[in-house]
């Protein structure tokens, strides 16, 4: 009977107490999982595996297995008639945690978001006890009140001071792009919302770097433009969109009969991290009526220190501008805003009647009923993650992480810069939290990619089985290693990684 | 500094106790938030709001307050400088709380979804620890194998039970069903993924029901077919896609040079919550090469009930169907799958190179990456909710909550078909967990619309002051109530309701 209480026709109702319950029997798998992490952490600067006072190695950060294997050892079963009730339910969780990727542990440095912090934790707690739906602000008060504050209060970080800036949130980076195209397209040429992508001067053109992320080529996609309608603009050697390539290439597309719709510069690549020189492309899409969207998912939030901001220099002229706080500020996974100048344009693009859900026709200026600025029907309340946060930690708290995460990528650098067995693709200092190198023993890469591809991907996943988990990316000269540190990265793990990189190269060239 | 522990050169790391504070701090009070609602409960029988020790009535379910009122109350600030810690965090989570609609409580009966249950809020509590990201295995071994497990499970329960059946989850309905007309056209008319919308027999056609849900209108604009591409299929008096008309519809469009290309057909209507006959449609979508979609979004979770899955007869057919368990199911929002009988098909839709992300093109029939399935990179683990509750409640369990919210459904159905003050517009039993009707003193609706229209407005926003939230939509004969029962509704909240509806009745005819 375990597995129905709380559910039909039994007065009193006993919920809390349930909730409460079952709470305390999560934090206790939990707890342990985060604590396992804190305490291997001292250990990472050896390069090695922490050993546990048995003389155990134990791989906190992942237990590495394939598909197929840990399909079998999940034995995942989902019944059939009656539930497994609590016991199942707690069987179940400890399984997902043995064989889940620890975010919390230092070794993990793959990917752009690592583990969230204690106020995210509960934040996704009291998320879920709301249980709300932000489409209309009837049933959602006091988060719908909270979105566009936070929204309007992160706009105006970005330089959108005007008094319709603002914000909505979108399921993550890819929706947030693919809502500026959207809005673009339907602001630009209103009369497509209705007939189509259809424009008397021919098919449209998406511009974006050839750094950029493939989510702008997804949208392109989805919104029925064709992959073909993305053209990539070369960047220069440090990987930032070249101002007089795109104008070279909005020229050609109008020779060709097109029309230029949309620029994505981007704020951090996801490879290099670099930001594109956002004030001469605004430039351009003025002279050329195009839409102006940054793409700062990553980067954006270097805008919070005082010594990186200058990178964002321009970020205001943008018309649209997406960010995602869950990557660079440890806010639980998704929390994706669109930002931009004016609200009525994306209430205009996106607004539909649906009687039986908006009641109230809203003003452009003022909305309430969020669902109404976007792609989204139900919505979930991502924008509380930062809300709470900003509260805990303050814009000053906010700076700190950034800048001590940025401290932390120069600090590597700076090592490899000073071996002989790596060199640095990535700028020194890096202009975001990534560091890319090629293992180069004495100095040298490999004269044929495939080498450096074979050696890069062979030394990953060596380092996986030393606790260190990092990603790499093709390159000309093969695939080169890309390490994301983060605002937790603590000194220590940096050394400890390179230890780890020089031992584990000598396996691979031997 | 409370504010700023856990990060940067802190070591040793002590993340893990300040996790376990924070939760038992927010524990605290969110424990009582629910059981307020569950102390509510059994005097809704009464129509009235409870009363509490001191002789005051207070009303648990919303503070209703107008939306400048409510910012003024919550005076919400975002620290330009230092953060406010831990006591700011839990002011304004006490702040949120109490200026929130209380889904717990058995008033709450507006929208197609309620509160989730102990299991959901725990599993909250889990993604939020893990905070990882669903695109490739590599980082979400455990969530991506649970996430193929189960959207194969639930494919196999509508039919889909091929060797390349299964799903994945999206960020919400309106997601699913954009997905799925994604990979309609992808599929059908493979140029157009490069190429963008043409085809050569002219532009592409949409078909749904008149009762269908706006998202279909919202992707159609979105995929740059506009909303002139979306036709409605009128219905039967019981509000279901009268196939004949759909035969009809598609010929014209043909006739007119257009290229009929999909349509949906709805599980479940967002207002009577019907079904449409999905048999009789399949036959017509073969015969035209027309990608069929059903939109299970809210009433799919009936192929769990042996009572009522004959309302999915057809659903196999399918070439892609959308269900929430976020919505019947008390799994937390959001939680929406897009599932299908061949996922190599959402594969060759969705699938782009991204050599920095995807290291391994995968095999059509076995994806572990799953975003290159989907139109998102970052993904969060949505599936887990259904997974753990599944584990937890079993079919079984799912089986018998469903049944409950039909069978009150029906008996709210008969008491108002008994009583002279009432016309009900849902049928009786009705199809769904919706009870539509007018308010009809004497057995008599108003002559004038707008007459119909003022009564339903003026006594739902009474209804608000007593305790009840109840919804309303649009008719011929002005707005109607909608009421929509979940699985966690009492029968003495409906006698409840019914006594407080002829109550505020009376008032607003004098």
């Amino acid at each position: 009977m375990g597995g129905n209480s709380g559910i039909q026709g039994l007065e009193p109702l006993n919920r809390a107490s349930e909730v409460e319950h079952l709470i305390d029997a999560v934090k206790a798998l939990i707890v342990p999982f985060i604590r396992e992490a804190d305490e291997a952490a001292p250990s990472r600067a050896t390069g090695q595996l922490a050993v546990n006072e048995k003389g155990v190695a134990r791989n906190v950060l992942v237990e590495s297995l394939k598909p197929e294997e840990l399909v079998k050892q999940l034995a995942l079963s989902l019944p059939k008639a009656e539930g497994r009730g609590e016991e199942g339910l707690l069987q179940t969780i400890q399984d997902i945690l043995q064989h889940s990727v620890n975010t919390w542990d230092q070794g993990f440095l793959d990917k752009l978001y690592a583990s969230t912090n204690a106020v995210g934790v509960v934040t996704e707690l009291l998320l879920a006890v709301l249980n709300t739906n932000l489409h209309v602000y009837q049933v959602s008060p006091a988060l719908s009140a909270i979105e566009k504050h936070t929204a309007n209060a992160l706009a105006n970080v970005f330089g959108f001071t005007g008094p319709r800036a603002g914000g909505v949130t979108c399921p993550g980076g890819s929706g947030s792009n693919l809502s500026s195209i959207v809005i673009a397209r339907n602001t630009l040429y209103p009369e497509t919302k209705t007939a189509g992508n259809f424009c008397a001067s021919g098919p449209f053109v998406l511009f974006t770097s050839a750094h950029g992320h493939y989510s702008v080529e997804k949208a392109a996609i989805t919104c029925g433009f064709g992959s073909t309608s993305v053209w990539t603009v070369p960047v220069d050697s440090s990987g930032c969109m070249d101002p007089s390539e795109l104008r070279a290439l909005v020229g050609r597309a109008k020779a060709e009969g097109k029309t230029p719709l949309y620029v994505n510069a981007t704020a951090g690549t996801t490879v290099l991290g670099s930001y594109d020189p956002f004030e001469a492309i605004s430039a351009i899409c003025r002279e050329h009526n195009l839409w102006m969207h940054i793409d700062a998912s990553w980067g954006g939030p270097a805008i919070f220190s005082a010594q990186h901001r200058h990178k964002l220099a321009g970020s205001h002229l943008a018309n649209s501008l997406t960010v995602n706080p869950h990557k660079m500020m440890n806010v639980p996974v998704t929390c994706s805003f669109l930002l931009g100048p004016d609200m009525a344009v994306f209430h205009r693009a996106n607004t539909l009647p649906a009687g039986y859900l908006f009641h109230a026709p809203a003003d452009d200026s003022e909305v309430w009923d969020l669902a109404d600025l976007t792609l989204q029907c139900g919505r979930r309340g991502d924008s509380l993650k930062l809300a709470l946060s900003w509260i805990y930690y303050g814009a000053a708290g906010f700076e700190r992480q950034i800048d001590g995460g940025f401290a932390i990528a120069a600090y590597m650098a700076d090592i490899l810069a000073e071996r002989d067995d790596f060199v640095l693709v990535s700028a020194n200092p890096p202009p975001c939290l990534q560091v890319c190198f090629y293992y180069a023993p004495g100095g040298k890469i490999a004269d044929a990619p495939e080498e450096n591809t074979r050696r890069t991907r062979e030394m990953v996943a060596k380092l996986v089985r030393r606790g260190f988990m990092i990603d790499y990316a093709p390159g000309e000269a093969g695939s080169f290693f890309r390490v994301v540190v983060n605002c937790q990265t603590l000194r220590g793990t940096v050394d400890g990684l390179v230890k780890a990189l020089e031992s584990v190269g000598r396996e691979v060239v031997e």
